[in-house]
């Protein structure tokens, strides 16, 4: 249902996923604390937000938390708009690591969107490291708690 | 004295510059909003800061005024450390381009430092567009004033 793609010829991750949603819901789904807490990362996980300014120019972090580990990643937002999201992002005990990712909510009619995400590094190494890091199952997991969010009605 | 290449195998422009500088002195020049509209673009025009915030998780936006023209960049920092910046760069008329920018500020000793700056673009047609647009001579200009400025003992 996710489809997760390395592109050929820049280094960029591309992911793709339609939900019963409108662009709004994933805006919301994406800018809210409270809400992107409850869906974000793999099972088994939760998420601790540290610090959230969804607006363009704003800044986040946050932590997941499972068990005695902890995994915290921060960034800023360079630009947020209704059908669109800039920002960058640093898993920070990689802190030389910085993705540019950009989020498009294409409005699909009949109350579905497609989410489109694409992460941008500065070599192929870099992006096929994060490939192979297991970022799938956190991608798939995250997704399938925002679309239980989203039929639950918390959006 | 200043290389601006393209890169054969990623959509990044390299810049690299030696400046009779500490890092210390570079890093200031990039984030004291005084300094920075003192040399930053091409002769001929001034800077105007609109906002600033050089810190970790801060945004800024400025505007190069020539006569009657106005070029708005804007963007956000991502990380600034004594020997790195890490930022976003948009030009406002241009609102869906985003460039992930890193510069090094890397000591030489003997009071000399090399500014080597990235600029990663999502395209190969973007990042030439942005080589052809004459983006040279504004840097080549921009760097001779911050050299002038250095030997004036400004920084």
């Amino acid at each position: 249902m996710t489809s997760i793609e390395a592109d050929p010829t820049v280094p960029v991750i591309r992911i793709t996923r339609e939900f019963r949603a409108t662009p709004a819901q994933l805006l919301r789904a994406h800018t809210d604390p409270e809400l992107f807490a409850r869906w974000v990362g793999p099972d088994g996980m939760h998420t601790r937000i540290d610090h959230w300014d969804a607006r363009t120019g704003g800044s986040y972090r946050y932590v997941s938390v499972g068990g005695n580990d902890e995994y915290a990643f921060r960034g800023c937002f360079h630009d947020i708009r209704a059908d669109r999201i800039v920002q960058t992002f640093t898993y920070e005990a990689e802190p030389d690591g910085v993705a540019l990712e950009t989020l498009w909510f294409e409005d699909l009619g009949t109350g579905r969107t497609r989410l489109r995400a694409q992460s941008l590094l500065d070599t192929f190494e870099g992006r096929d490291a994060w490939l192979r890091s297991g970022m799938d199952t956190g991608v798939n997991d995250g997704y399938t708690k925002l679309e239980r969010l989203l039929s639950h009605g918390a959006l």
